[in-house]
């Protein structure tokens, strides 16, 4: 199983070659785990639900741990794909933001595997989503820091702020959002689009002293 | 053993009168927890670590579970202390947020109980802090809120935010930071200060549009 900087790696690198068979592999690992959950799964689940051979299967990816890492990774590339897609066609840096934010929040609703998981399997989940947490927040850091000093360098950004410092208060505090939505902050699409107009861009654009 | 509401409700109304036997079962019960962990300290251990008689447990606190809401209770009334005391002598409300961040992120990092029991016990511990996490972060808010609220009837902070969401982004965010603290934020007093001043008072002086 990789370790937790290779899995950061990968995610910032982009991923293996996109191969039909290892696709075909992760589409059924990614069905069983939202039924079963990773624990309960075996590769010849996963063999059965592919319909491909446990051989093939192996060669690809030897341990059941390594075909954790390849769902996750894929599904996180996905979500960051989802999610420059939704925000492609708005022209300000702004607007992205504030639209990205209610996106991301609608994305965590949808996904069935992170729901799964936090149900399912919250041993081998909660630790990864908190004391274990740093390199998953600092792969979402990384993604948002990399398009706000890309705005501050064509001058569509405040020059005055950090921009990996500002990435990560957004990213905790949706990562916070995700794991415990209950409170007073509003989490549908418009609720959330208002929120982060009102409270998220003022960060981004700084202003407070020191 | 107490509901997540109910403890709530203690949490910010205060709690059963102070008395002696009951802080000497509770300073018992913390050591025994700091040291084992709750879930292998026994009420013999607190009896024996307080000098008291098993029945004079039991008739204040009938089951560990309540022995853990009471200690962790106790904890949680002695944090809101010191973090008022901390802030007492400073005289705008962006003052004392700002010594208030750095020293709830201080307190936090030296709070022997909550970093045992994140490596003792996260199967007890994590879901707390995230899915079920609810109660916490509202307890935290509702503190914070009131004092954001005082001060707007005073004039003394800025009417056009709502204090419940302000207050909800600062705990979230802290919440964040005491769980995984690696990151670009700084986590030492002067540090955090700086961030604060920084990062956070654009947030409680607003000026977002919508």
């Amino acid at each position: 199983m990789k370790s937790d900087d290779e899995l950061l790696r990968s995610l910032l690198t982009g991923g293996p070659e996109n191969e039909p068979q290892t696709d075909r592999i992760l589409d059924a690992a990614l069905r069983s785990f939202e039924t079963y959950g990773p624990r309960r799964t075996t590769m010849d689940d996963v063999a059965r639900e592919s319909g491909l051979g446990r051989a093939t299967i192996y060669r690809r990816f030897p341990t059941k741990g390594d075909l954790v890492t390849g769902v996750l990774l894929r599904e996180a590339r996905r979500f960051f794909a989802e999610l420059d897609d939704a925000v492609a066609a708005l022209s300000t840096l702004e607007e992205r933001l504030v639209e990205g934010f209610a996106v991301t929040l609608r994305i965590s609703r949808e996904q069935r595997l992170l729901s799964r998981l936090m149900v399912v399997e919250p041993e081998l989940f909660l630790p990864h989503s908190t004391i274990k947490a740093g390199p998953l927040l600092a792969a979402a850091r990384g993604y948002l820091a990399g398009r706000l000093r890309t705005a501050q360098r064509l001058g569509a950004a405040p020059a005055g702020v950090d921009p990996e410092v500002v990435a990560e208060i957004l990213v905790r505090l949706t990562h916070s959002l995700v794991l415990t939505p209950e409170g007073h902050i509003p989490l549908d699409d418009e609720g959330a689009r208002t929120f982060a107009r009102h409270y998220l861009l003022p960060i981004i654009r700084g202003g407070g002293p020191g």
